[in-house]
C-alpha cells in the first residue's frame, strides 16, 4: 500500500531524475528511479536530520553506496548537473557539497564507511551518554547494489561489521539484478542472505521495492530493533522503473530519450511536456519533513543543553571534538631526544608517541590490520573496541582488531573520520599501504585526517623478502594531490610525523617507518619536520648535498663524516616530507640546497620521482629480494662507503660538465 | 588413524620446520608443523606431479596460499632460508625457485590464483580433450588460511569460482584460530562454511587434522567426485603443533627456542641433538613418491603421443601455447591507419586490435571488471567462459565476465598466466588498477606476462569526475619494476601497444586508453612503440621540445604548428613507454631529446615522475573534477594555446638563465 501522495512524490522523484539525466546528457537514471520508493520513505519516514544544518551530531547519517544524493540543493543546482563547478558532480564528492556525508562512486566504499560510522556512533555513546541522556543515538543507513557487494572491500567491512555487532548500522540493498555488464547472472549468483547471515547480520527480504513501500517500512522498524547486528534489508527493484526500458542494463549509465521520458511522465500523471518540474504538494511535503528534522535537533539541542549543566566536561569534549579543535598544549606531550639516547626503530618510537598522547587526545581512535605486535600501534594499557558481550572489550575501547582486512580498515576510517569528532588511525606493512588504496585516495580527496601507520617500510625488513618489501609505495603516496607522505629518521623526527599528521586536519597521513633500528641524529627537531626538508647537519661551502629520508639519514650522516676526512666538505638534508618541503618558500628552499651544488638522494625504496630534487640517486630501480637487513643494504648500495663513493663520481661529473643544473624550477 | 610411517614422515616435517626456522632465525614454524598432516597426505596420496619435471602440463597444481612449500630442494637449501641469494626466500617466489607455482605471502592472492588456474584447466579441457583423451584433467589444490579468508580478494575470487562451478578447484582451509592478533575471536568470528555454501561451494568440515588423517583422505575423495563445484575442506589444526606453546600465536612468527625444540624432537622420537635431520624412510617414501609422479607423467606422454598422432593440430597448438611460442605472424594482422581516418577513442582502437587478432592468437583470454561496454575488452562474436549448465557460454569461451572484483580479476589472471599457455588480459577503469593492486604487483614480481587494458585514462573521462579521473595512477605504474607502461596515442600506437604487451614474456603490461576520440597522426607507426618513445614530427633546430603521451600527443602537435606560425621551431616526441625508452641507448636517446634544447612534459594526469624526462610539465598537482572534457582540458590548460604559451616562457626562462640544464643523467 502507498498513498496517494507518497506515491506521487515517488513518481516524481523518477522523472526529476529522468530529467536532471537527459538534461545534462550524461548520468546514471536507472537507480534514481527504481530507488525512488525506498529514497522517498527513508527520506520522508525515518531519516532524523536537518537540512538546514548538516553538521548537526546526532543526525542519522545517509550513505548512498552506489551513488548520488544531496540535501538542500535547488532546481538549478540540478540543472547543472555533471558540470564543471558544480554542486552535482558525477558522483557525490563530500568537498563540493554541503550535507554529503562521504565520498562515494568507487563501488564497496560507502558501506564499508558506513561500518565506520556504526562504529563511530557505537563509541560515542558508550563514551558519553549517560542515564537519561541519549546524546548519541542515531542510525547510519546505507543503500548498496550488486556491484558493491561484490567488491571485496565490503566484504571485509561486513565481515567486521558483524563481528562488531554494530546494531545502529541499517543496509538497504538494491537488489536489481542489473550491473553494466548484463544481468547478474552472468557473474554473481551467490546467495546473498546467507553470506549476510555467515557474518553474523540479521537480514530480512522485500519481494515488491517497486509499488509497495509497506513492507519496507515494517521491515526498517524490525531492524531498528535487533541491536546487536547491523542489518541487512534485500528489497527487489526494476531500475529505471517507469521507463520503457526498465530492467534493463540500458537504463542504468545512459540517459532516457526524450521520448521515453515523456511517456514516463505520462504513465505517471505528469505533463510530459514539462521539465525539472516539481509538484507543490511534494515540495510541502518534503518542507514538512524539513521542519520535522528542525524539530528534531531543536529537541536534541535542548537535551544537550541540560547535558551540558549536568555534566559539563563531557559536554565541552563533546563540542571539542566535534569542532575539530585539539585538546591545548598536546604537542607538549610528544618525546624529544638527544643523539645520546639508544637507537630504536622507528616504529617503536611511533608506539612511544601514541603511549605518550593517547590519554590526551582521547579522540585518537585506531587499530591495526592484523599485525599489532609488528607494527606497534597499540599504546600501553588501550582497551579494544569490542561487542561488550564478548568479553574482549567494550564500545569505549579505542583500539580496533581489524583483522587482515587493510582495503576495509581504511574505508573504516574514513567513516570514523567523516562521522567527526574523530582521528583515525590504522597499521600495517607499508608494502599493503595499496591493499587497501581505493579507500586511501578517497581519504585525499574527501579531506579526511586519517593517519596511515606504515611499518616495515623499505627493503630494511629483510627477510620477509620483495612480497613484503615496498618499492614504488611512496611514489604512489607522494604523487597524490593532499596526501602528506611522512618518514621520519629518529626520534624527534617521529614525534614531529605525529605533530603535522594531527594537526593536517583536512589531510590524510602516511607515516613510514623502519623494522630496523635507527640512531637519533644531531640536529634533529619536532619542529624541523614541519618545514618537510631542512639542512640536518652542513659543512662550511658544501661540494655536495646528501637528501635522504628516514632509516638512510643515519647512513648519509656517517657519509658526510667520512667525506670530511677526504677533505671533501658535504650536507645532509633529512626530508621526511617532499610534500611540505614543496609549500615552503623560494628562499627556503634555496638556503636548503643552494645553486650550483650536486645533489645525491638516498633512500631503501624505487628512485622514481627523486629527480625533482636530486640530480643522481642511491636506491632501488628493481624489487627487493629476500636477506638479512646488512646483507641487503650492501647489496643495494645502501651504504656510506657507496655514498662516499657516488658523491665523488658526481662531484667529478660536474666538474667536467662546467655547470651544476638548477632542478625542482617548477616553471 | 594413521600409519607408522605416516605417523614419522609428518613428525619429521615438524621437526624440520623447527630447524629450518631456527637456523635461520627468522621465519613461521607455526603453520608449517600445524599444517604437517595435510601436506603429507596431500603430496605423498594426491598430488599428480614429477618433481624432476616442474613443467609437466598436465600436473595438478598446488597453492600455499598462506605460506611456503618448495619442490626439489635439497637440505642444504632449507639452511639457506631467508638469506640473500638462496633459493628459499621468506616467501615463496615463483621466478627464483623451480617448480613454486605463483608468488605468494601477501594473503588471499594464492588461493584467487588458484580459481585463475582451475579456469585455465576447464578452459584447456574444453578446448583440446577428445574421447579417450583427458589430455588435461588436473586438479588444483590450495591451502588457505584465516589471513586469506579475511582478504576481500580472496571474497571476490572464491565468489565468482563459485559462479563459475570450478570442480576442479580444491581448497583446504587450515583453521587454527590464530593470527597475529591473537585468537580469531578478536576480529574473525562469521561462518566461514555458510560463506562458501552461499557462494556455490561444496563444504567439509574435518575436526582433527592433527591426528588423525582418514577423514583428511576421505574428504578429498568426495571433493574429486563433486564436478560442478569447487570444494572447501575446513580442517582444524593446532598451530606449531607439538611445540610447548602449540596452538598460540607465539609460535606463529618466530624461532621455537632450542630447548622447544628438543623437547618436540623427543615427544616425537627423535634424537633431539641432531639437526637438519631426515629418517631414511622418509627420504624413501618420498622418493617413491617422486617415482610414482615421475611414472605418472609418462603415462600422460604416452598418451600424449597417441593424440599427437591422432589429432596432430591441436597436439601442436598445446605444445606451443605451453612453449609461450607466439603464432607466426600474428602481427601483420594489427591495424595501421593513416592520418585520413577517422579520429576515435584508443579504447574503440584497442577494440579493433582485439577483434583483429583473437582468432590469429587463441590463447589471448581476457575480459572486463563489469565495464564490457566501457573498456571495450569483448571481440566480436567472443563466447563466455561460463559453465555449460548455465546456457551463457561454455567453457572452451574466452571472455570472462569477471563482475566488480578488479582485485580478484587481477589474482585469477596471474593464476591463468602461471598455469601456462595463456595470455590474459582485464579490463577496468584506470582508475581501478590500484583496487587490484595487490596482484598487479605480484604480476611484475612473478614475470606474468598480464594486460591490463586501462580505459577512461585520464581526466578526459570527464563527467564521473574525480573518483574516477586518475591522477597518481601512472606514476605508480611506472615506478614499479618490470611493469610495462603504454599510453598510445593513436591507432598505430595502439597496435604498437599491443605488440609490445603480448612480445614481453616476463612482464605485465598497463595499456591505458582514453574514452574521448583522437586523430591518428602524421609519423606514428607500430614499430615506434617499440623504443618506448620517438620523435614523432620536428622542425629543423627545435627551440623547444614537447614530450607526450596519449591523447594528449595529438594536442602538442596542434601546438607545434601554432608556434610553427610563429617562427618557433619545436619538436614532437610521442613517448607511449617511458620504461622501454629507458632501455634504448645513450646515443639514440640524445637523439630524441638534444641536450641544449628545453624539454616540456604534457600529460592530462598527475605531472609526477616527469622531473626525469623535462624541463617544465603541463599537467596536474591537484585532484581532477567533474566536468565536459573540453571543459576540463580548458581548465587544466590542456590545450594547445596555452602548450604555446607555456613553450614560449619556458624558452624565455632558460635564455635568461644562460644554460639549459641536461637532465636524466642516469648517474
Amino acid at each position: 500500500m502507498v498513498s496517494a501522495i507518497d506515491q506521487k512524490s515517488i513518481n516524481n522523484i523518477r522523472t526529476l531524475a529522468a530529467d536532471v539525466v537527459r538534461n545534462a546528457d550524461s548520468g546514471h537514471p536507472g537507480a534514481p528511479m527504481g530507488l525512488a520508493p525506498i529514497a522517498h520513505t527513508l527520506f520522508t519516514e525515518f531519516l532524523h536530520a536537518n537540512p538546514k544544518n548538516p553538521y548537526f551530531i546526532n543526525r542519522d547519517r545517509f550513505l548512498l553506496s552506489n551513488g548520488h544524493a544531496c540535501y538542500d540543493l535547488s532546481i538549478d543546482d540540478l540543472k547543472q548537473f555533471r558540470q564543471l563547478g558544480s554542486k552535482t558532480p558525477g558522483h557525490p564528492e563530500r568537498i563540493d557539497t554541503e550535507g554529503i556525508e562521504v565520498t562515494t562512486g568507487p563501488l564497496g566504499q560507502g558501506v564499508s564507511n558506513a561500518v565506520g560510522m556504526a562504529a563511530a556512533e557505537a563509541h560515542f555513546a558508550a563514551t558519553f551518554n549517560k542515564p537519561g541522556y541519549e546524546i548519541f543515538n542515531n542510525y547510519i543507513y546505507t543503500i548498496l547494489g550488486d556491484g558493491c557487494l561484490q567488491e571485496g572491500v565490503a566484504s571485509e567491512a561486513c565481515s567486521l561489521a558483524g563481528h562488531l555487532q554494530l546494531g545502529k548500522l541499517i543496509a538497504i540493498y538494491d537488489d536489481n539484478h542489473i550491473t553494466i555488464d548484463g544481468d547478474t547472472d552472468v557473474s554473481f549468483t551467490e546467495d546473498v542472505i546467507k553470506r549476510f547471515e555467515s557474518y553474523g547480520w540479521h537480514t530480512q527480504v522485500i519481494n515488491n521495492g517497486d509499488t509497495d513501500i509497506e513492507d519496507f517500512k515494517k521491515a526498517i522498524i524490525e531492524a531498528k530493533k535487533v541491536t546487536n547486528k547491523p542489518s541487512l534489508i534485500k528489497v527487489r527493484t526494476t531500475i529505471g522503473y517507469g521507463s520503457l526500458n526498465q530492467g534493463q542494463e540500458k537504463v542504468h549509465g545512459a540517459p532516457l530519450t526524450e521520448d521515453d521520458i515523456k511517456q514516463v511522465k505520462k504513465k505517471f500523471g505528469f505533463d510530459p511536456d514539462v521539465k525539472f518540474h516539481v509538484e507543490n504538494d511534494v515540495y510541502e511535503l518534503y518542507h514538512k519533513r524539513a521542519e520535522e528534522g528542525a524539530k528534531y535537533e531543536a529537541e536534541w539541542n535542548k537535551l544537550f543543553e541540560k547535558y551540558k549543566k549536568e555534566y559539563p566536561k563531557e559536554a565541552s569534549e563533546i563540542l571539542r571534538r566535534f569542532n575539530q579543535e585539539l585538546p591545548e598544549g598536546w604537542e607538549k606531550a610528544l618525546p624529544r631526544y638527544t643523539p645520546s639516547d639508544s637507537p630504536v626503530a622507528t616504529r617503536k618510537l611511533s608506539e612511544g608517541v601514541l603511549t605518550a598522547i593517547s590519554d590526551i587526545v582521547p579522540e585518537l581512535l585506531g587499530g591495526s590490520a592484523d599485525l599489532t605486535g609488528s607494527n606497534l600501534t597499540r599504546w600501553k594499557n588501550a582497551v579494544d573496541f569490542q561487542p561488550p558481550a564478548t568479553g574482549l572489550g567494550d564500545y569505549s575501547g579505542r583500539y580496533f582488531r581489524f583483522g587482515v582486512r587493510e582495503h576495509a580498515m581504511f574505508a573504516f576510517m574514513n567513516g570514523l573520520s567523516a562521522y567527526g569528532g574523530i582521528i583515525p588511525f590504522g597499521g600495517t606493512f607499508l608494502n599493503f599501504l595499496t591493499y587497501g588504496w581505493g579507500a586511501a585516495r578517497l581519504a585525499a580527496l574527501s579531506h579526511c585526517r586519517a593517519i596511515y601507520i606504515m611499518t616495515h617500510d623499505s627493503i630494511g625488513l629483510g627477510e620477509d623478502g620483495p612480497t613484503h618489501q615496498p618499492v614504488e609505495t611512496l611514489a604512489l603516496s607522494r604523487a597524490t594531490p593532499n596526501m602528506l607522505t611522512l618518514r621520519p629518521a629518529d626520534g624527534n623526527e617521529v614525534s614531529g610525523a605525529y605533530l603535522v599528521a594531527i594537526q593536517n586536519k583536512t589531510r590524510p597521513s602516511v607515516i613510514a617507518l623502519s623494522r630496523q633500528g635507527v640512531p637519533h641524529l644531531e640536529g634533529s627537531s619536532i619542529e624541523a619536520v614541519l618545514k618537510g626538508g631542512y639542512v640536518l647537519s652542513s659543512d662550511p661551502k658544501p661540494q655536495v648535498v646528501f637528501v635522504s629520508t628516514g632509516s638512510e639519514v643515519g647512513i648519509v650522516v656517517e657519509a658526510s663524516k667520512k667525506l670530511a676526512e677526504k677533505n671533501i666538505p658535504s650536507r645532509v638534508v633529512s626530508m621526511p616530507c617532499t610534500e611540505l618541503f614543496d609549500e615552503q618558500s623560494p628562499e627556503y628552499k634555496k638556503e636548503v640546497f643552494p645553486l650550483g651544488i650536486p645533489i645525491i638522494s638516498v633512500e631503501a625504496l624505487g628512485t622514481f620521482g627523486w629527480d625533482r630534487f636530486s640530480h643522481a640517486h642511491i636506491g632501488l630501480t628493481t624489487f627487493g629480494t629476500c636477506g638479512k637487513v646488512g646483507d641487503l643494504y650492501k647489496h643495494f648500495g645502501l651504504t656510506a662507503d657507496h655514498a662516499v663513493e657516488k658523491a665523488e663520481k658526481v662531484i667529478q661529473h660536474f666538474k667536467n660538465l662546467g655547470y651544476v643544473p638548477e632542478i625542482n624550477a617548477q616553471l
